[in-house]
């Protein structure tokens, strides 16, 4: 297409509307974390463990919310999790206006990033059970899409447990772009929340897959109910479905809160992160 | 050589032409891409598992790729795959002049490096299966050159999934040097794509290997026809050859089109990256 | 919360004196590297390698670190380490009077992050060994919060183990500050010690796991010991619990001598890093 | 001790022989990569599995090379390597009179190492094979140290294994610092090379371990003739010591001139890093 019939898409399709943008990123965004994230779970449970195990699905995983930060950073802060926009309506860097937006678009991209597994690993699917789409036993598949508890695993143990990782999370979060400590470089941010979810995944994912994000987790269970694996997956785990969406939401605004009290709060005004830096170079190499 | 005889030879040698340039960069490219990537899923086919498995074949293929990016990238923009070459020229990005001549150098290139592979583990090869190069069974070595499809794949699935890799692919490469969005740093490139392949290569790698490039696995596939194994590798997997060829050329514009309907062309002109970014830190960190 | 009742927070509580702020830092950077650090190899003991094993340890712990070092790093350096306190002491970059209140904190943020780890797993820990918590044999979980010696271990090579590792550490943590030399870019450092992290535990992993680190050992050995574990945590291993305490302190201040020693000192006063990058690049890219 | 007692310790001790000041640093690089990376191998190899394998490996030597080039980038550029430090001669980057140095000072470097990693593993050592130090069979260990050929590869076939990685190894280097190439940012080369050598040793690792670097086997390689194992060392694999000696130094020079043929010597003189910078970005994102 020419440069100039370009031009003329551009304004006859351009959104002025920074609201339907930011929709659009987030829908993206989150449509690509799962449809990678979620796709490297099935790639390890379809293939049984021939084409992935802990490590690719870890790794994976990170690699993917990474991708989408980067697809969905730069117009709409790339949340891809209600989580991430409650914690930062809290702490008044977002409108509570544009949460229900976000919410939504995020929902929406995670349903249909499950639909696309589904879709990609449609033979894997029906040659790994005879057809049959199973929420619990051996051949379970589920869990490729939404998580489910481990056997051992109380109701109350797993609330704390998606509170705690997503706390976690959010507190990282702020950290790494918090100008006034050594936060990451302009770019590259989302590299380092990728590390991030390495290894929150390599430690707090024995109990229930650390969900961390009620889009992520609500989305493709909801796939799952239609596509075929029926209301089971609501009911599996002693009704677990709704703890991956209260707590993170809960978890998500305390980490924030940890962060701001333990550290942002005590930045002093006047000093700058440049300043701060200079300090702190100086305490560590011109000291000697 | 002293620091004139090397003057000298640059002014005997060095290419005026920027086309020529360009494709020698890219021969290089692809040739490090195959030599190192093919050779990854050598070491661990040829060993039976012992010297590699599914993660050290993810990392290091994606590997692979960054190290070609940094050989090929100030040249000739590090395509190395004539889906991101052909991407590029739908949407104005390279002259619809250039295409043949980066293909053809992306082609020569993977032929050359899949030759390496084999020279360099020729005593392997010959040691694996007693001098028998074959393309199916459990002694199938035709597999680390060129992607052929799990026997559960239908010809339309198998479609489907290098369309959608491939889109993501593309989709990602597009996000990751979007100066609008929040791109990653100027020599940092590579080392985000190389992040992005090893997401693709462990969700959607189990379906024919994750091939998303017509020259990677074009090349390789005429080098075994011709070094042993017969056209047995075309015919294989239901005559599978075309699909990692055309699929990925399609699903190359596709993702480039869905990021400039999604998020390209909603960018306002006045608003420069520089801007953007100081209204995303703003957003993210001063509004609190 | 408001813009205005933030600020009015902040007036309130936010911190004048800096070494409660760098208490605090070091706190929850130490709970940090704990919580994750630790809550790896549980997820690794606990599942009995079904869902983590010395690869998900070693990138886990090490991407534990990294965070731990965002979060704390801007505010008080981001030892969470002792030994790294005391060497920083020991060659003039920081105050000795802060040294007992830096290494108060991190024993404290190493007790309670094994308190979180015990309490998110406690369902686990439960079903693991009925139960029973205990500190050798074939269902042992001390080794999940301390470092224990493998049978064949000698004290004497576990002391040596013990210097040298961390010796390594700093040595190599002090090259990565250091501006004169070919340092890391401001704000990627903490990853650059998460490399550093994954090959000495990888590679000085085997005799005691590695440990570094007196809080990150004597935090989580004094929790087990009152959580359920008793003083066998203490007995164990020939009376173990004392080398990794004594012996990093000693060895990380071996390391920054080797490095100073070895490099810092040689650095021409005049040559500031900005000449050196100069005349490095000269040397590598200019003479040819 | 007091900043005034440093600053007297560096007058009396500073070397202002920038040749003695490299080869400190090239000794202390090439230490730690040893120390370090064969400390790998010796864990996965001293274990039998548990505490490694071909990804901790082929990982965390790479990060032992990332390490070792932070320590000694920023006074001798980081070489650790005969085979690096020869075709920087050869291309006029290092004066010829500097190479013996060099060369003599990574080959201690390497010994010491080498000790290093048996006096930490002596325990290990001793337990492994009832203190039998042995070449071949099942409870061989000298390949923890020197790289030795399987059992498969011919002398010519395990020559150009050699010769070949070495110059893909050069090769990626000249492009990592090529400035007007799309050159790593200044200080993260380390990383890049790393990266460089984990897809190096999962594609080329299998025939014979991927030396690349004569002073990282034959310093390793007399050590162990010495400590016990004995000069089987040398006559083992039909007398292979050699190779790893000779291959790496001419492909290194191989590969550097590739580059330079393919690559270098074509970058217009007029057009800048900087330019050349505008001039592709402008092609990826502006002509659109």
């Amino acid at each position: 297409m020419s440069r100039k019939s370009k031009r003329s898409l551009k304004e006859k399709f351009s959104l002025k509307n920074s609201l339907v943008k930011e929709a659009l990123s987030e829908f993206l965004g989150t449509f690509i974390l799962i449809a990678l994230g979620c796709g490297c779970v099935g790639q390890a449970v379809l293939s049984r463990g021939e084409h992935g195990g802990p490590m690719t699905v870890s790794v994976g995983f990170a690699m993917a919310v990474t991708i989408a930060v980067y697809v969905s950073g730069g117009v709409s802060g790339g949340h891809i999790n209600p989580a991430v926009s409650l914690a930062m309506c809290v702490t008044g860097r977002l409108k509570w206006t544009k949460l229900p937006i976000y919410i939504l678009a995020q929902l929406l991209g995670a349903f249909i990033g499950a639909a696309a597994v589904f879709g990609i690993y449609y033979n894997a699917f029906m040659e790994y059970s005879d057809g049959k789409l199973e929420v619990t036993g051996p051949n379970a598949t589920a869990q490729i899409f939404a998580t489910y508890p481990a056997p051992y695993l109380s109701l109350i143990n797993g609330f704390a447990d998606q509170v705690m990782s997503t706390a976690v999370l959010l507190l990282a979060i702020f950290a790494i772009f918090d100008t006034k400590n050594n936060s990451v470089p302009k770019g590259l941010e989302p590299i380092a929340i990728g590390l991030l979810i390495i290894v929150l995944t390599c430690s707090l994912g024995m109990n229930s897959g650390c969900a961390m994000n009620p889009a992520r987790d609500l989305g493709p269970r909801l796939f799952t109910a239609i596509a075929g694996w029926g209301m089971e997956v609501f009911t599996a785990g002693n009704n677990w479905w709704w703890i991956p969406i209260v707590a993170p939401l809960l978890g998500g605004v305390l980490g924030a809160m940890i962060y701001i009290i333990f550290i942002e709060i005590h930045h002093s005004d006047t000093q700058s992160g440049e300043e701060n830096e200079v300090h702190t170079k100086y305490e560590l190499t011109n000291m000697a």
